[in-house]
């Protein structure tokens, strides 16, 4: 009966097939773009809706700056030019003109708006500025994968500028605490591995650059949340300064953060199983599915008091009554969406006054009765949540190891991740790991807390594959 | 006292001061497009929020489709390219590399959903399919102006394919009245004069057009929202059909329609007036500013209080507590900006058991006792909100005048707008009045309802200056 290739056998093939049968997305008609499918948009909305009231708790405000900067701007930070090159999208003819400079589609936004933030910040009364944007960025892919590596891709990326350069580190960490962390774990059920990056692997143009990183079923590691401390080098860039309390002229610190529809592939790949995708109902776009089995009055009677209580209840809930199509595969269709619970209403449970509940995670069924229904799913939705974070934390500990060498290291990072000191890898070490396809995703400190600087002492570095 | 030149002096002029000393938004780096700063973006989130609720409630759903196309789309539609090609953005580089075909960034999506309709699209059972989607889109610009005519804007295209031309008419009557006029009249407070467009002003490919017009003070017109039916256009040219019931395969009929940024200038120019902005209630982003006088205890107990009771009651409130400006500064900075209601909290005021409301848009004050405020502060919004639309709706009417020539109406329309037979216009008279920067706005029924068909008899032209 399984409809998708198994996650064992091929799991590249699986993610494709998931992608398509839950029909969350598709190739666009440009290589490397995508269209999000309403199912897959439904999932973004929750995902996004949660992080954005997130970053407003934080008290960075909405803004939206054009998508089109002159290519000069570009050039203004080395370390940004001379890493996103080869990956620009270039406008040259507009209104049917060649133009005199040509327009770059934004990758990121770091440049125009460190333009606009010269403008607006006068003196310290101005700071901290902290904005956000959510919006559409390009950035050309050689290797594009659905929602993991997009050509062009929906993200929100922060913008902050500060006074001091603690101020910049604490916000940062504020950031990847309250919106990164909490949102990934709590809403996504992602356990996520957060620490510094090595100078390697920074942002460009970055202090220091912070990441979170899942683990997927497959051993593999997912960036899926990132920020970054530039320092003062966009501010002495783009002339950002400001007149301090103390009379002095100085440049600002600033900084910037993000998550993408990267997080979709995330979700896909860290909960879904051999049977389709598995939703974590806090951001499952659908989270209840009232099943008629059959057209009859009792059976629509039924349905229709459970999803008008779930409803009241603010539940996200749909009824299937596509009758046209049998039971069987309105069932693999719901499994396939992982649509987290489905209520099973028919006319032989019916006669003894229940109604069968099926849980997408772990397939189990239970009978309910009519009365208790509605109560029963509510508290099963936060059952199935929490049950999904807390197997995502076990396949991950499992698979995490602790090395002592690099030899042992690159060995566990074949099927896992490896932990190892720091120090016994270094930057020749790491680029050894590089020619096996082995990065090192980030630095934490020994007891797994977060380090301010990658030259810290005693740093622990986490080695995998990833995407 | 007057910080911005009046509207009757120099209305073009008075616009842009608002834009900048609101903080509303300003423009980018590449001619024609715009940066939408915090206070204007919370207001642009507010209507954009109840819209989606909206679109969501006429059934359509949310969906992403790539921003960059492939310019040989734009060929399929005859009429569509035609129209388009001179406002096109084109990327020709990308990845460090010329393209071998050149890729359009959207200027609506009809044509990139509509290859997509075509797979998604087997029976009739996958009709209607109802699509919206939230974007970014780039039509070229000679004579850009911010919110009103921007190279990059922001807006919702709705897309929808339907089995039969009735379903596609009645839903674009359902979209016009539940999410265009509605949304413009109770959350804009803009009242706005619906009809249908005449064959010149129909958009590219479309079989009819619709529009709500709103009055701006002015005297001019602004398009607020579009709809239009495509017939099987866009069917035929990107082969979407489907097995009807009948057995026979068929052409389906699509319809799209939106709603832009360009209702932020909307809103500034029928609300605003000599003082600033004048924000209705719903879509504010801060609905009451509770205005600490000075930096006493009391006060500052008394205005956490009245904020905290009206956060419970879902009231947008801020503290304004900024004693490094004068209190005579900070009111007419939220004056500017358009506070629908002040709450000025002060020790004098204190003293008596009171606080102070002032009203923006009458600039009213009276007193509160401090038990009452919150609840009083509620029902003035109400108040605001009706009173709002109420005189615009009579400052509209005003200026509209019947007409029974030509002549008169090309008179009336210098002012205002007139309203006169269609069949005493006609295309040869419509030609006439664009000589002097006229156009027909739209038709109506005798009885200001909207017609199905232009060709309809008995209409009634609407004509004016437009944005």
């Amino acid at each position: 009966m399984s409809v998708l290739t198994p996650q064992d056998k091929d799991f590249p093939r699986w993610y494709q097939e998931v992608l398509s049968k839950a029909e969350l997305a598709e190739n666009g008609p440009v290589r490397g773009t995508m269209v999000i499918r309403p199912y897959g948009f439904s999932i973004w909305e929750q995902i996004q809706s949660r992080i954005d009231k997130r970053i407003k708790a934080a008290g960075a405000k909405s803004v939206y700056f054009p998508m089109l900067i002159p290519e000069s701007y570009f050039r203004r930070e080395a370390e940004h030019v001379d890493k996103f090159s080869p990956e620009l999208a270039v406008v040259t003819y507009a209104g049917g003109k060649k133009l005199e400079e040509p327009l770059v589609i934004r990758p990121t936004s770091e440049t125009i708006i460190g333009e606009h933030m010269r403008r607006w910040i006068q003196s310290y009364r101005d700071l901290p500025l902290m904005l956000n944007q959510w919006a559409n960025v390009v950035r050309w892919e050689l290797r594009p994968r659905v929602f993991l590596r997009n050509t062009e891709f929906l993200w929100q990326e922060g913008h902050t500028a500060h006074a001091t350069q603690a101020d910049a580190a604490d916000y940062t960490a504020t950031i990847l605490e309250t919106v990164q962390r909490d949102s990934l774990t709590n809403e996504l059920a992602i356990p996520v591995i957060c620490g510094i990056k090595t100078a390697k692997e920074r942002f460009a143009g970055a202090m220091n650059s912070f990441s979170c990183e899942g683990m997927m079923r497959d051993g593999k590691a997912l960036q899926l949340a990132t920020s970054h401390e530039f320092g003062q080098n966009f501010a002495k860039a783009f002339d950002i300064n400001f007149l301090d309390t103390d009379g002095k002229q100085k440049y600002v610190w600033t900084t910037s953060w993000g998550m993408s529809t990267r997080m979709m592939g995330g979700l896909i790949m860290v909960h879904g199983d051999d049977n389709g995708l598995v939703v974590p109902p806090v951001v499952a776009g659908t989270q209840v599915v009232v099943i008629l089995v059959s057209d009859d009055t009792g059976v629509k009677d039924v349905a229709n008091r459970i999803k008008d209580q779930l409803v009241e209840n603010d539940i996200r809930v749909e009824l299937d009554d596509r009758f046209d199509i049998s039971f069987g595969r309105r069932s693999v269709d719901l499994e396939i969406k992982g649509i987290p619970i489905r209520v099973e209403v028919g006319l032989r449970d019916l006669a003894e006054g229940l109604v069968t509940l099926v849980r997408r995670d772990t397939r189990e069924k239970r009978q309910l009765t009519i009365e208790a229904a509605a109560l029963d799913v509510l508290s099963e939705l936060t059952q199935v949540q929490t049950d999904l974070l807390r197997n995502a934390v076990a396949r991950r500990d499992e698979l995490i190891v602790d090395c002592t060498s690099l030899r042992e290291a690159r060995e566990a990072a074949r099927s896992g991740w490896a932990r190892i000191a720091w120090a016994l890898v270094g930057t020749g070490g790491e680029d050894s790991l590089a020619e096996d396809g082995l990065t090192v995703r980030c630095l934490q400190n020994m007891d797994g807390s977060v380090p301010a600087d990658s030259q810290d002492k005693d740093l622990v570095a986490v080695i995998a594959r990833a995407y």
